[in-house]
């Protein structure tokens, strides 16, 4: 293998970068973890407007990244249901960054007042603080996730 | 101001996405943050090959933007030299956020060994403890700074 091809696979940053740098994923991620969104039709909602291709593209594979399953809704088969997954969780802090520093500059923002302060304050403190609430969106089936994981 | 206007503008992961919210942008600014690059022909050799046009209208939003300086090299003024600013060194947690969740799930990493279970452990000691190495490499010029806000 040349240094080339070894440096290309393996920067930590690209590793991320390849999964889940580009805009409508970060923002599916948001509106999965942040919003507690879970069908097609509410992330096609939010006011980004992200494309129905878009959003089946970046679904899917956030789906074979281990990221988030899909399984017919119980309350409504026809439907699909996405939902975190323990994997996934682990972004929160990459999407709280991203949103704190949102906050710190956008004079203009809608986040809570004293959201950026309290979160750069104590990091640690947040995610204890806020961290049972997120992690109530995690799919917690065993059996999802094992299929998931034998893929 | 419809309410979809208002809050198009106001969610701060949206505002975050806006300036930075792409692959290249991300790695432009690991290169100036973690890998201390500063000139044009610098960002265009790393791995991942950035095309220069592309470079080129990112590295202007980000100077826009008040993340970076751009002025003629001292040591070779035909070449323009690229510094991070103060504002642009508040992106660091996001960029180590990153790098920590490739490190932790590519097993070919090149990131140092240890180096994400350090930053989880305790991500404000890993800002202090690196904080002043990343800092060196802000662009102290008062003078710039200052033409940089009046814009």
């Amino acid at each position: 293998m040349t240094k080339t091809a070894r440096q290309r696979s393996t920067c930590p940053i690209r590793y991320s970068l390849d999964l889940f740098g580009d805009r409508w994923t970060l923002l599916v991620l948001r509106d999965l973890v942040l919003h507690g969104k879970t069908h097609f039709g509410e992330f096609l909602a939010s006011d980004e407007r992200i494309a129905s291709n878009i959003l089946a593209d970046r679904l899917a594979r956030l789906e074979r990244a281990g990221i988030i399953t899909r399984r017919p809704d119980p309350d409504d088969r026809r439907r699909q249901k996405c939902r975190i997954t323990e994997k996934g969780l682990t972004l929160t802090p990459v999407l709280l960054e991203i949103a704190a520093w949102g906050a710190s500059n956008d004079s203009q923002t809608s986040a809570p007042s004293g959201f950026a302060a309290h979160y750069y304050a104590d990091r640690a403190a947040f995610y204890r603080d806020h961290g049972r609430l997120i992690a109530a969106l995690v799919d917690d089936d065993e059996a999802a996730s094992r299929e998931l994981r034998s893929r």
